[in-house]
């Protein structure tokens, strides 16, 4: 329990009224081994595919045990869940509005509901950073066991459409998040992918021709190219080189692709 | 002195110029128990009341003995004195211009002018977050007397207006700041309230009809709907729900409002 | 190897996409010892020459042995040279295009290229924040010998242009920045300067009349009145009290200017 655990945290909270810092003071007051780590607090309101995709980006780079708190809650106050989400290696906390949808997607989980009526103090309706998130944190870091404080959460939300598939060589895919480089994700990690290709490699439909093979690096394509690679957590993505792919194709989150599988030997 | 200690960072100097980095250094180069907890750089230039509204949502949650620092500074290189205030459970330092207004109306303090003379080094005219306010936490952290630093300040200037009797049923309430949800803050804490108050409940004179009674969340009212309640740290605003109450009430920070106590019975 | 090491991080990244989480992630994780503390993620996007004047700034004030990083990297994936730089109290890592120019102006430096293809992993063409400089600071952390992950630089990148010498008594100035506040910064520190000027003191030519004598602090002179005087860290500016100097002399990085040296009694 004296050992350093890292609370990380992510939020479209602004910084210039103090909320972040009381939640900040709150986990540092409760859990005096608890480093508190800045991820972001620069989400764009209410968007939670962005909060998403930073804690993909951002979370399995951390010491095993660290807790990862992610504050994007557009329905705060109404009946959506606070979770708890444990994985082989983390602890995710927060409204359970899809910002886990990446992480459920990855690995295994367990979700877990927090029922704050247990901490003792009054819930606000607009405030669970500091009145429901930050002191689950604290009821992990000093190792009150989960059973104390938390229940099954049972279905959670996920924004994360599984791949459909359409015929023995062809699947829907979809774009879940376009970045702030215009670079849209899609729906298929690459555990997914080496599971159900075998030999084969991929080729995407474009309103005009296709893109066909998964690239490393965008260098492997001209400037201003489009092109297929894994981005840096291991998700599909469609990039262009020097250039903004999803402005170029006019596709937004939301849109479907076809991918196609084909032998190694057509490219 | 080797326990941990906590020293949070309020400013509206942004950070691209590395202006605060240097006075993370100083801190840290000065005193190696010490971790510095940012709570916000992007206080808008010169907003002394967003600075106080931050600082007083953010600092009681910190552990006690936590230093808070707070440069917002428009007066800096004036005769406006730099100060530290000391509370039962904290330290503030930052300079005399009323960031520290909802501080001095909610608990006992001592204000002490810093004297940076002693510091022997030369001291800037523009950069007192580095030349005096970091180098006083540092002597706060190395458990240096504030008698070998620091003089009695007499009196400090405050924003904060105490309320003002129009009768025994009457008061005038002062919008204090409008925080950025629109927000009106008053100047009246759970507090004074408690004190004043007995049995009675709160109705406020609006240009059309009353806001009647004290609730605890939002969500008391339905959507569209004003409402009196305590702000995260025991403030009374005036708050819309789902909506901006400023922008609604054409209410600005300055407006003056009746507060009447009336029997709950009326309600 | 146990004892606390402070890493700053200054990028162009912003923070809402998870990539500086990622770095700072890589770095708590590879060295348990190691505390990271955020000097800036608002650079400018591909602004070399203000992360330079941030990382002057900011560095000289942390306690010896911190590292300083910095990813603000126009040529990602390209040949330039990913750098370790070390000083005598310090470490730098980032990108050879001229971010640590201000560092090589001040004091004597090593410069090292660092090899990532001994990292044992593999490194994207887009994101060496967290495929080569956070790793390479873990590195260094963990007392790895430079010389097993890097070799020796060569010539770096600078854009910090020494004094020409026009006569005895003149030399050529050179504006390599304009900070936030319109100050013009020049290629002139104080080191230097005191080598250079003995008794005598500088003026430097505008279009209309001369600048005559170095100031310590803004406040020598009347509102709105130009100045010269040195910055925070020791390098001479030229700067308008209450005001914006770049804009009322209409002058811009890259500008040349006379510096005149003249008897002090002449002033």
């Amino acid at each position: 329990m004296s050992e350093v655990r890292y609370v990380t945290l992510i939020s479209d909270f602004g910084t210039e009224d103090g909320y972040v810092g009381a939640m900040k003071g709150i986990i540092l007051n409760g859990a005096s081994h608890a480093r508190v780590v800045d991820v972001s607090h620069d989400i764009e309101a209410f968007n939670i595919r962005q909060a998403a995709f930073a804690v993909k980006n951002a979370a399995g780079h951390f010491p095993p045990g660290t807790i990862h708190i992610v504050v994007v809650d557009p329905g705060v106050g109404t009946a959506r869940k606070p979770l708890v989400v444990q994985t082989s290696e983390y602890f995710f906390i927060g409204p359970d509005n899809g910002v886990f949808s990446f992480i459920y997607a990855q690995e295994g989980y367990q979700a877990f509901e927090i029922k704050p009526q247990v901490f003792g103090h009054p819930i606000s309706s607009t405030f669970h950073g500091r009145d429901i998130f930050a002191p689950a944190a604290v009821k992990l870091l000093t190792a009150e066991p989960l059973s104390k404080f938390c229940e099954p959460a049972g279905e959670v939300v996920s924004f994360f459409e599984p791949l459909e598939k359409i015929s023995d060589n062809e699947y829907e895919l979809r774009v879940i998040h376009v970045d702030h480089f215009g670079n849209l994700i899609l729906n298929l990690n690459r555990e997914v992918w080496q599971r159900m290709a075998g030999n084969r490699t991929a080729r995407i439909k474009l309103d005009r021709g296709f893109l066909v093979g998964i690239q490393d690096t965008f260098g492997s394509a001209p400037k201003g190219r489009l092109l297929i690679l894994w981005d840096s957590s291991g998700y599909l993505q469609i990039a262009q080189n020097h250039g903004n792919a999803s402005e170029s194709l006019q596709i937004k989150t939301g849109h479907k692709l076809t991918l196609q599988l084909i032998d190694d030997e057509k490219v």
